[in-house]
């Protein structure tokens, strides 16, 4: 039996990562930024007013001081001449700052009377101008590696960026196997049920920014199996979900191995999980191999495929950061294998579902939190904190 | 001036919730919930094997006791006959147990020779049969309002839920206003900037699970706006972004008063933040008009739209929860407006950015976290606790 990070090695070492590709800004958000990408302009790309106000020069920003208004200067529409002194310029926020002046006087410290202005006696000591280039500078980088996310969308509009390089979307096909498996809708034989894996399992992976289509159920034939590989041609990644022990056979593998996998199996010291299959079929696509059992299959979602995913997207190799909070109640030692306890975090404190029985899809679902418990982790008190990750 | 909280009670009291419809369970996740679904059947609709080992009599479960294997059972595949004293029936995870079972031994407890097994002396205790409905019984529900995940995914799948009721999305046009505002890729003037912050919303909003639009960028003058206004006919929520105020005049606010609207100005005491613009257009949509300031518009979205969207999506009338961690350096004190600090959380303590200025989207960008200020808030030392949203 392997640790779950030397698993995590493993499979980091057939991820391939993806090329890059460019898409217009509205579609970036999400998606994982493939180079670095440089402003095209300074912002702001002049001094401009932080306020609305009355632009003038520093020497006549005194008390009392009274200044004609010469002009207007709004976003979009500067003041083409110089202000001198005793004069001032009305100034909107976000105008350019005429040549001339070097301070805004706000509104607010003003007495207008036509087109004069005199500054009351209670003027504040700020310059409310907005130096050029004072956010970013042409030329500034945003850094990649990272997940776009809005204000990085925001930024990258400022510095007039119309077309983003991001990492293609991993294309995942997802394969549940098994005679006993009917679709969501049918109408299931007395020793059937739902295939409900790969749709939790989709749903994860487009969330990771992953492209997550369905093959057909394959049925526990080698040609059943066989056809559905072949309709995952273009993957770059394969999920089989169950069907690695249908039997005495091993009729997944035995087919994957037919289209030239080369395979791993990894007996992982883990709760709940299985030997995971990995390796990489002859067409260059990784495949992973999970466990049929609807919980461990989503739990294994999370601790290996979702690396993976992170992985292809250029990410790096790192699993998702761990959390730490305390329990509410106490709990038993754990055994000999890591495990992964379903567990609701709620106002800080984790509680781990009692019934840890990994086929409990109605426990899952109200679990938002794994609770991570070492191999033979002694009983825990309420109160004392416990790794977890959030689900 | 009015608090947050004040002003979002009258942003609730314009959100209209929307309809339900009836979505593919592969579209679902992140949706949300319109009513309470119940499962089709029970899960496992039989007794089923937890373990892949042999189904036995209780009685026959015996150390040392020789059994003859009378048939197999596996997922899809019943054992058609009964199992009586004396007899085994192979089995596999998943499969239904046979009538006359009420045990499975597992294939490691057992040595079998052609069709016969004897069972090892260190037979375990464990049934492992999953009871027929021990996940879910038929009528169990999903309550209703949530945000499906793709755990609730699976588990819908399981209950042979194949179209799920949802929300509809809320479809929101994006108004960026402003002769000085030019769309990304395109060449600005000397006078002007690219338009950035309905980019930055548009993602922000597709993240919370609304469909955003851009309108083209309108001019400042009532001609343009009106034009722009005209093309969000069949929005939920019109948001406008700057030209609340431009030169001496409310043009936004004109144009809208013109359409219909009846309007609200709240001035709401916050930092970064103005006036918010916000009413009832009159074809029944709502509006909601931004400041133009960047970082503004941001803070604001995360702050008053957020919690309109959940409103419209039916999760309720309440803000993102609050959450507390340490500052990793002093503050000074707070002014009397609260104050939304741009603030870096990493290692579990609050880093708040020295430079708030509103205009800073490079600030903001770097920023996972608004620390929350109350007005007047004392000065705070390293390590005492700030509340923060996430962003």
């Amino acid at each position: 039996m392997i640790s779950v990070s030397d698993a995590l090695d493993h499979l980091f070492s057939l991820a391939n990562s993806l090329p890059a590709e460019t898409i217009p800004l509205s579609q970036a958000n999400g998606r994982s930024l493939a180079a670095p990408v440089s402003a095209n302009r300074d912002q702001p790309p002049f001094s401009a007013s932080a306020m609305d106000g009355y632009a003038v020069s520093e020497a006549d920003a005194v008390p009392g001081a009274t200044l004609d208004v010469i002009g207007e200067a709004a976003a979009g529409h500067s003041f083409d001449g110089h202000v001198t002194q005793g004069q001032a310029v009305r100034i909107f926020t976000g105008a350019p700052v005429p040549a001339g002046a070097s301070r805004v006087i706000i509104q607010e410290d003003v007495q207008r009377i036509g087109d004069t202005i005199s500054i009351s006696e209670n003027l504040d000591h700020g310059f409310h101008i907005r130096p050029a280039g004072g956010d970013f500078r042409r030329g500034q980088h945003i850094e990649s590696p990272r997940v776009l996310r809005p204000s990085d969308i925001a930024l990258l509009a400022a510095m007039n960026i119309a077309e983003v390089p991001v990492m293609r979307k991993p294309r995942v096909a997802i394969l549940s196997t098994g005679d006993e498996l009917v679709m969501p809708g049918e109408v299931p034989g007395p020793d059937q049920i739902i295939a409900s894996n790969s749709f939790g399992l989709q749903a994860m992976l487009r969330d990771l920014g992953a492209e997550a289509r369905l093959l057909p159920i394959a049925r526990d034939t080698k040609d059943s199996l066989a056809m559905a590989f072949s309709l995952a041609d273009d993957a770059d990644l394969m999920i089989t979900i169950g069907g690695a022990s249908v039997g005495d056979h091993d009729l997944v593998g035995d087919v994957a191995q037919d289209l030239g996998m080369e395979r791993s199996f990894y007996k992982i010291a883990m709760r709940p999980g299985k030997p995971l299959m990995a390796g990489r079929l002859a067409n260059g696509a990784m495949m992973i191999g999970l466990p049929g059992n609807p919980v461990s299959a989503m739990v294994c979602g999370h601790i290996f495929v979702q690396p993976v995913i992170r992985a292809m997207l250029g990410l790096g190799q790192s699993t998702a950061p761990r959390l730490s909070a305390p329990l509410a109640a106490p709990i038993p030692p754990n055994g000999p294998r890591e495990h992964y306890m379903r567990a609701r975090l709620e106002n800080g404190t984790l509680t781990v579902f009692e019934n840890q029985d990994s086929s409990l899809l109605s426990i899952l679902s109200q679990a938002n939190a794994l609770a991570i418990r070492p191999p033979n982790d002694p009983a825990q008190n309420a109160g004392s904190h416990l790794q977890y990750l959030p689900i």
